[in-house]
């Protein structure tokens, strides 16, 4: 079956510092006539599942001004332009500027955040063999982090109150309680 | 500690059928100064974990234009305008119109996709006791939808190629893996 949309016309809406927005025309497949496609492309993210010595993992709270509310998230960031050749780079820096920790990164999910109009791409990674830097990197002037070390059953208790509340740090939990399953 | 953005000034940027783009100039905490933050507004989507009576899971394949790619995910669909007080509603509305099955529902997720810059939550349910619809719903005018019936080990097979890759649909195969493992 034939599935693709080909784009017969761009408009070019919007290029912020985070995303850009795009509309498309598109030729529908099977002789369906056309449609448009609104797109949000952003340059995509990394994220990691940070777990501690104790068995605990990281959280960062923060304010999340798309839903005017704090979460506890796992420690994520976007990828700086250029950065996309070397996500764990990127990875690493987060970690450090939020955490102020450092360890050996595996590549565990690599997904999309919003398929349905977005191309954000997300790299989930777990750190493992945390140890603290010293004199670690400044995070950002326009965050405001506050840190957690969380055992299990304080996240899952965190998820039921809707305090963790977003799919990349569910997805962290899932594979955090899988991981301890199989022990 | 103090978190709150405060808005200063909203600008409307787009306003479009699946989303609307704001820009907000804000009052960041602890006398940090001000910043501004790109954000999507959309009115959230409904997604569905429907397990057959053989086991296996319903994936819908579809073209996604954000990513020119074609992949397989759990069925979904936004809420419509004025359908947020019975999600449920819409959920079962998808599932039919996507798959041509019904069932019983229960809320099992309820999470932000892109937290970092978009208001889209999703209600994650599972459907049990799937039957057949006589005359389901048509599928969408611009939709071009394949559905597979898989099991586990496919499903694993697909998240490893890439086909399977985005968010809820991982959430969708960890809550399925869990629950195998639990029996």
């Amino acid at each position: 079956m034939d599935f693709e949309e080909k784009t017969l016309k761009r408009t070019e809406i919007y290029q912020g510092p985070i995303f850009n927005l795009v509309k498309d025309k598109v030729q529908l497949p099977a002789g369906k006539g056309t449609a448009y496609r609104d797109l949000i492309f952003h340059n995509g993210a990394v994220a990691v599942i940070a777990l501690t010595s104790e068995n605990k993992m990281i959280l960062v709270k923060q304010y999340r001004k798309a839903i005017e509310a704090t979460s506890y998230e796992i420690p994520a960031g976007k990828l700086e332009v250029g950065e996309n050749a070397d996500p764990e780079a990127a990875a690493l820096r987060e970690l450090e500027e939020e955490t102020g920790y450092t360890g050996e990164l595996e590549l565990l999910y690599d997904f999309y955040s919003a398929i349905g109009f977005c191309n954000e791409r997300i790299k989930l990674y777990s750190a493992s063999h945390l140890t603290k830097v010293e004199n670690p990197r400044p995070q950002d002037e326009d965050e405001t982090l506050e840190l957690y070390e969380v055992t299990l059953e304080e996240a899952k208790a965190f998820l039921a109150s809707g305090d963790i509340c977003d799919a990349k740090t569910i997805i962290a939990l899932q594979y955090w309680e899988m991981k301890m399953n199989r022990r």
